[in-house]
């Protein structure tokens, strides 16, 4: 079988620059005749990939056939597309590129008919398979032009499936690829019918025994449903004449340069037309920068169900958009006019925004959203059934009228600066510069990056070492990092490699600093020369506050109104305007999760801690190098067993926080959001505000741990895990010291809760227990006394710092 | 000019393995016909180098001509050779090869003529300059025949200056090279005389006018008299026939696989003559291995003094060779025979070793030391006047005779295990396996690895980083690490590279520990099997002792000799024995600098610590990469200024050791051998001891720290450091935590000293003070300030780990 790849998405291949032309459609097609090409379309995490290797292992391992297996992944980490190419034959396999031509095409989700070409993989004579709940008449009204066209037209013999209203009905969804992984055996005829069925349930037998005999005889119950549930289409001659689908309408935006390059690389990438963009396509990016902002043009509805707001119970406390990890839920607070122009489906509170007369709402991108229900589970309004119901999940059909009102209040209502604070409450009035990104659904780490971004975003660098954060960050062509609509700022980001990022940071904060400390030297000439003392008091409030983030972007703004509408002939003015975006005080992030900040990147991270700049780095710690599907890190505990440490690690975790704490002028935190909303917000205040090198390290529960309930329970399980004594937050602030304070404050409080209980919620440690049961209880034991040890120290270490 | 460059040695050019020959007098001599060449001899560290940069900056600035200078050196920190490849041309000068046609050769160490082949690159009709206090008679006496043929039948110009005897009586020895250099201006004629004289006189006062007038009038005097005080040497008609030298004896000894690798590798290179090595000479040594011992051949004999050893003060404490860094001086405990076998010259204390019948000496190894004084420093009897003086170094002449009673001792005296112990005296009695390394004269960084080779060297893997100890430790083909006679073992050595070196050390301790634990268990299963009582206890005593290196060291010997002498067909046996060297315990050392450990290699050596192995780490902090000739590393303190950091340092000190002991299962030591030999003792002893990953942070002044009094006050200045409070000792032993003591333990006191006296006694900081006087006194505040809270830290700790 050939190896499996992640493929981020292909650049084209016709190369109009140079002249070199090589159309997708010449790659040589050498099948040999006797070879079957199949194709299936899937939604990622739906079961495809999966039933689809189920699939080649027995053709492979039950006929003298050759095969091949290729699966092709977008980078998107939930709800992205997932193509198998299967190709089985009498002689060896040696097509190295994808299936344009194919037996056999299977649409699992019929809402691709829209998005993607698919059809025209079949080849003449072929079979299409597509899962669909809809009737022929149904079909008739709902498959686009083109696809009708091309079946009537090329004698497709087209086939529909319900198989996820089969799976419902064996009472479990999740079967529904079982169910067509029997439909596709029924239609190749690779192998006689009875014989796959009972190769189909051996392997069913073989992958779900461990997890008990009812989930075998529902996987074989889907096996027997599928094989006879196909239903061939009587394809109407009408369809010959369907015609071709109307092409869809460019995009529209406010920014130019934003718009072209979704309307012509981010729609065809999306729509799986990578490869045959052409090269001058991309000559505008040829430097590596791709314009922020993109991802909200995605806009790929693929929640199943998302959140209805229910204004008569809402108390305005934000704490639903302070976990949203995509930033699909946002308050507003609108003047009245503003509110006079909204869509009539905005729905508003009875109250106003307290002590003004803005008029709330909290509004929902059904299409934006992932369906994780952190907001729903973060509402202190649900927790008490006496309040009524603030947020609900609903399906998704149900909401997609409020996808207006959201794109209102997005585009056309303006941010009230008094209510942007440093709190819970406030932070969320500030628009979020990382929104709808690639990360799964409920994902701890886009949680306290969005945050972030509310907080510095418009004077932000970030420095992203490789690993999930540089994926959801730049699932390019998509750039989830935007800027304000106001100031049309936001973060500058990049990603240099896994090793280097720490000093790639630093890198980028010298590089402002020297252009900015050049500046500056203009400035305080300015200043010596200056003879209006108007003039001077701005240029004094831009030299007094250097220092200070917020107050400095203030005074800039200031500084430069006041230097354009100066009419005199001063060189320095001129030299000074050249470079105004370096006036301000930048807040530069290093951004990386745990593989990164206590592994492969250490070296540089310590040697960038070790500089005493002012940088601040953010360590999102999963604990499990999450994006290259689960190893043990130093940062993984005692007992964890991941994809690539089976046997459980045995060692603990690193201390990564102490280590850097030893320097004596690093600010360092450790918080977990879920467990404490304010002390994450103090922290990351404090690091930003600190001029010098900062560090926190926030814990970020993961697909990876396989939480009980999902990442639904994201924000919950951080909760959980500091109540268990497994993760401890705390604040060591140099500049406490310096003041004559104790710089080092535990804000973990004793544990409360079982550390037991606790892993025995996330499969990441109960695997070891049915593994290796021996080995979990000691390796168990040894990591309640070492979490139990840990906060024993963290105890001591307040007296230790005490002054 | 060319870049100057350190040149190891140059393997052979002359491929006669593939049938490829380049030999190196083919390399073609482009050399334009109005080109002069020139090329002088010198003793590393006389100062020939940098007279000769000095003299082509003088004739390129002065003068039309094009001019090109090359320096060649071996890898000798100390008493290398130096060669200077000078051109000088009327048209640009690309010459890319060594010169080999010179117009002008230069002589400026009479011991030369015997070791190296010089004269042969004068030119017909050239010019040869030689320093040497011989009168024409003693000339033709001492000269070598090939040197007094090659002078009179090629009608070499043949000059004589005793400059050492000018300079000496100028008042400074070292001005010897300003003598030279105006005997070669005198000489070579570039310029008319006078011009030369002033321009010398003038760059004299550019270089040494921040000295004082004083030093700038010695120079001026020196240039003054080395011009007229060239001797013309009558070549005598006789000299035609003087023939050829003998060639040199085969050198002997009993490793015949040594031997070969000696006269074949070692001997030609030391000779400068490596590049005219065959290709086949090195088949051999293909996988990369060169045999261990070889620097015990070099015999290089640099040192002016040497110290003689006088029996009747001596108190037999061994602290002299404790600390001597070359391991030339060594006691021996010899028999009434062995006593008996002794050459004539040997001395012997009136006294037997304590409570033994053995005659106790010390000998010394005249030819091997390099003069640096520790010994006769440490020696506790030379301290109190009263008591006489036990050694005191003398001209290397005068004690040339107790080289042949060193070699007795060394070649024939057996290790008295009963004297052996983990004492300072006891550690003395065994085998250095560091031996005459290339290291400077007075070096702690061999003090402490000559140490450990004699506590574990004979089952010990050292894997070295990139720095000065992989320089000494592999001044290629020479090898200072050897082998115990006895046994024939000695530590295995490799370096791999810079970044790696704690990854490459962890490899070789997991490589042989998969074959050791192979091997167990083929023990275990033998055991399983055993009747014989006799032979169980045998296994079990081997079993018994698997994690203590030195019982197992033991139990291994009786294992294998017990199986050895087995007529028993038990296949085990066979597998076992055929693997035996991996039986025993091994102690797996990783050596390296400050910029390996707190810099470069220590993302790899965080990684390799946090694993949990059994692997020991010595870190020989000379707080600057000595190596590379001084730069500020994360060991380096605030105030110090190096070479690429002239203004001194801002930032403190990186706390390693408390980095690695947030672990709470690493080993973690800090010491400073010339402040407390004990400390240092137990140390290194308790880190092989702990069956987890060690590090000891070795404080080792070096020469780029320009103590005051130079290196012979090394080890008294690491007594300064901790008196003054600059260096902490103290050790953090998990093994102390298990048994419920406190695992901390602070071994320094409370600082006496001043702490600005002492950082006054290093130019690395004084010259901060010199150029930047302001800024020294604010960084030297801080440092002291740094130092003082670090003290109170350390104090703290024995708290915090309080139990």
């Amino acid at each position: 079988m050939a190896g499996e790849q992640k493929n981020h998405f292909t650049m084209g291949i016709v190369d109009d620059l140079t002249g070199h032309s090589l159309p997708e459609e010449a790659a040589p097609d050498t099948a040999p005749t006797d070879m079957i090409q199949c194709k299936f379309w899937g939604l990622g995490g739906d079961g495809t990939v999966g039933t689809n290797k189920n699939s080649i292992k027995i053709i492979g391992d039950h006929t003298d056939k050759h095969i091949q297996a290729y699966f092709q992944y977008d980078s998107k980490k939930t709800g992205g597309i997932t193509i198998s190419h299967l190709r089985f034959g009498d002689s060896p396999i040696k097509s190295s590129y994808y299936i344009n031509k194919a037996d056999f095409v299977a649409c699992h989700n019929s809402a691709y008919l829209n998005k993607y070409d698919m059809i025209s993989d079949v080849k003449p004579g072929g079979t299409f398979l597509l899962d669909c709940q809809w009737t022929d008449a149904e079909l008739d009204a709902h498959l686009p032009a083109s696809v009708k066209s091309y079946i009537a037209n090329n004698n497709v013999k087209f086939y529909t499936i319900n198989a996820t209203q089969l799976a419902i009905n064996l009472g479990n969804a999740k079967v529904k690829n079982t169910v067509l992984q029997s439909a596709f055996f029924t239609l190749a005829k690779i192998l006689p019918a009875e014989e796959a069925n009972g190769y189909m349930k051996y392997m069913a037998t073989k992958s779900y025994l461990k997890k008990g005999q009812a989930i075998v005889d529902l996987n074989h119950a889907a096996i027997d449903a599928g094989k006879d549930a196909l239903h061939e289409v009587a394809v109407p001659e009408s369809w010959k004449d369907a015609g071709k689908t109307a092409p869809a309408a460019k995009l529209e935006g406010k920014r130019a340069d934003l718009m072209s390059f979704v309307n012509d690389v981010v729609v065809p990438v999306g729509a799986m037309k990578g490869d045959s963009l052409a090269v001058s396509t991309f000559a505008k990016y040829a430097d590596g920068t791709f314009p922020q902002g993109s991802a909200a043009y995605e806009k790929r509805g693929v929640a199943v169900t998302v959140p209805q707001w229910n204004p008569e119970h809402c108390i305005q406390c934000n704490n639903c958009a302070f976990v949203c990890p995509h930033a699909c839920i946002r308050p507003f607070a609108m003047t009245e006019e503003e509110a006079a122009g909204a869509p009539e489906v905005t729905k508003f509170a009875a109250k106003p925004v307290l002590k003004t007369n803005y008029k709330f709402t909290m509004s929902v991108s059904p299409l934006d959203c992932m369906g994780c229900t952190l907001c729903v589970k973060a509402c202190p309004v649900n927790k008490n059934e006496k309040l009524g119901t603030a947020l609900e999940m609903k399906p998704i059909a149900t909401q997609l009228d409020q996808q207006a009102a959201y794109d209102y209040a997005v585009n056309n209502v303006s941010e009230k600066s008094e209510l942007v604070a440093t709190t819970i409450k406030g932070s969320q009035f500030k628009q979020p510069l990382l929104e709808y990104s690639g990360s799964c659904a409920g994902c701890a780490e886009t949680s306290y990056a969005r945050l972030i971004t509310q907080l510095f975003g418009e004077r932000m660098y970030i420095s992203n070492a490789t690993g999930c954060s540089s994926i959801w960050g730049g699932s390019a062509p998509a750039t989830p990092y935007t800027v304000n609509n106001a100031t049309g700022r936001g973060p500058a980001w990049a990603n240099s490699l896994f090793e280097d990022n720490a000093e790639h940071g630093l890198g980028m904060y010298v590089g402002q600093k020297a252009i900015r400390d050049k500046l500056i030297g203009y400035v305080k000439e300015l200043r010596e020369g200056c003879k209006s003392e108007e003039k001077a008091a701005v240029i004094d409030n831009y030299l007094n506050t250097l220092n200070d983030g917020k107050a400095n972007e203030a005074a800039t703004k200031a500084l430069v109104a006041m230097l354009e509408a100066c009419d005199c002939e001063n060189p320095l003015k001129a030299k000074i305007l050249a470079e105004k975006s370096y006036l301000s005080k930048k807040a530069v992030w290093i951004f990386g999760g745990d593989g990164w900040a206590y592994d492969i990147g250490f070296g540089g991270l310590d040697h960038v801690l070790a500089s005493g700049e002012d940088v601040n780095v953010m360590v999102f710690d999963t604990e499990v190098y999450s994006n290259t599907g689960g190893q043990a890190s130093k940062a993984s505990n005692i007992g964890q067993v991941a994809q690539f440490a089976a046997a459980g690690k045995a060692i603990g975790k690193k201390n990564l926080a102490e280590i850097a704490m030893s320097y004596g002028y690093v600010y360092v935190a450790q918080i977990a959001m879920g467990a404490d909303m304010n002390q994450t917000l103090k922290a990351i205040a404090e690091a930003e505000a600190y001029p010098g090198p900062s560090i926190i390290i926030g814990y970020a529960p993961c697909e990876m741990h396989s939480i009980k309930g999902g990442m639904a329970n994201c924000q919950e399980e951080m909760k959980k895990a500091v109540e268990a004594g497994y993760w401890q937050m705390f604040r060591y602030n140099p500049a406490l010291k310096a003041e004559g304070k104790n710089p080092f404050t535990l804000d973990s409080k004793e544990p409360t809760a079982s550390y037991q209980d606790f892993i025995n919620g996330e499969a990441r440690y109960t695997r070891l227990a049915q593994q290796f049961p021996e080995r979990a209880k000691e390796l168990f034991a040894k990591a309640e006394a070492t979490a139990k040890a840990k906060f024993e120290r963290l105890k001591k270490l307040v007296e230790f710092y005490n002054v």
